[in-house]
């Protein structure tokens, strides 16, 4: 058995994505190398993340300001005819990077196992029903969901049912140049590029 | 690009062993959910580590506690004739759970990545001869160094030396019952058994 602060540790980290025991093992013993400095500048961060980073109160990605509203959605040049609907904020940033997408955002806050009312609940349909519904410019919400199974579901579920409430309001969906079973996150550049264009 | 803070925590996490960006930023957005009592409690384990964990003055071993030594080497019980040289921590965490070795430790404190003095100054070599010098009941090495390339070399160099140096002294390495490339670390419990046994 490692010492009981060790071991306190190693559970903790044992807790993050991605990562066992035997990972979480490495982290402290990478931690116990480091300077005291170098501690405290994370310890700090750390600390200063939940205070510092807001939720945008249009598309739920987080930022950090003043206002209200992120840098995205409080931008005039970016056409807010448009709306993409990611499931987390790690997609908006792929998406940022390719540089070819000019509208606005909303973020789902995840994805869901089934289309149980229970597993649902966590993402914020409700949210972007009113989203859509208050900003009348809208005019083609495009669904990117991710092409995993619980993505397409959730696609599939969130497709229909805007179709029926917002029958005004064009739905596509990212074509399927995407990889199934990926991630928009792991995708490249040219992969989404191509999967923009040929959205349905 | 992510907010100023969740950009540096992300930094922070990439230098983490086995880590990435965009597992550092998995880790970020994890945080981002956390309860401020869990952040609280996280920023405090990091913090309390260095000064709660010590160095056993003899095995180099961490430890908590109030005295120079850790449990293993202020244990009366331990058989203080036979000495295992490890290369970290982790392995006489593994070497320790198997329960079929009763002798004390050694840690090198990591391996070399040739046998160039700049490599081996990393290891504590001196402070091996020294221990060696000063504890006449040992009558037996285990030059215990990982089936790497490294910990061959590693291995081969220190039992030349301790074989110069200290000619009275039984040098032995861990039978080759461990998977060539692995690392004490991962290997099972049984192959840790046979490995011992089989020792030459």
């Amino acid at each position: 058995m490692f010492s009981p602060t060790i071991q306190k540790l190693i559970e903790i980290f044992s807790k993050f994505p991605t990562v066992g025991p035997r990972t979480a093992t490495r982290f402290v013993f990478y931690l116990l190398k480091l300077s005291q400095e170098e501690i405290d500048k994370m310890t700090s961060a750390i600390s200063k993340l939940k205070e510092s980073v807001k939720q945008c109160k249009l598309c739920f990605n987080n930022f950090e300001g003043e206002n209200d509203l992120c840098s995205i959605c409080s931008n005039q040049n970016r056409d807010k005819s448009i709306l993409c609907v990611l499931e987390k904020e790690s997609d908006l940033e792929s998406l940022e990077n390719v540089k070819r997408y000019n509208g606005l955002y909303f973020i789902l806050g995840g994805t869901a196992s089934s289309l149980k009312k229970n597993d649902m609940k966590g993402l914020r349909i409700e949210e972007l029903e009113e989203r859509i519904k208050n900003q009348q410019e809208i005019n083609e919400v495009i669904i990117a969901t991710n092409p995993t199974a619980e993505g397409e579901a959730v696609g599939i579920y969130l497709t229909k049912l805007l179709k029926k409430n917002s029958p005004n309001t064009k739905i596509t969906q990212l074509g399927r140049g995407l990889p199934l079973g990926g991630e928009l996150e792991y995708a490249d550049e040219e992969t989404i590029s191509s999967a923009l264009e040929s959205r349905r």
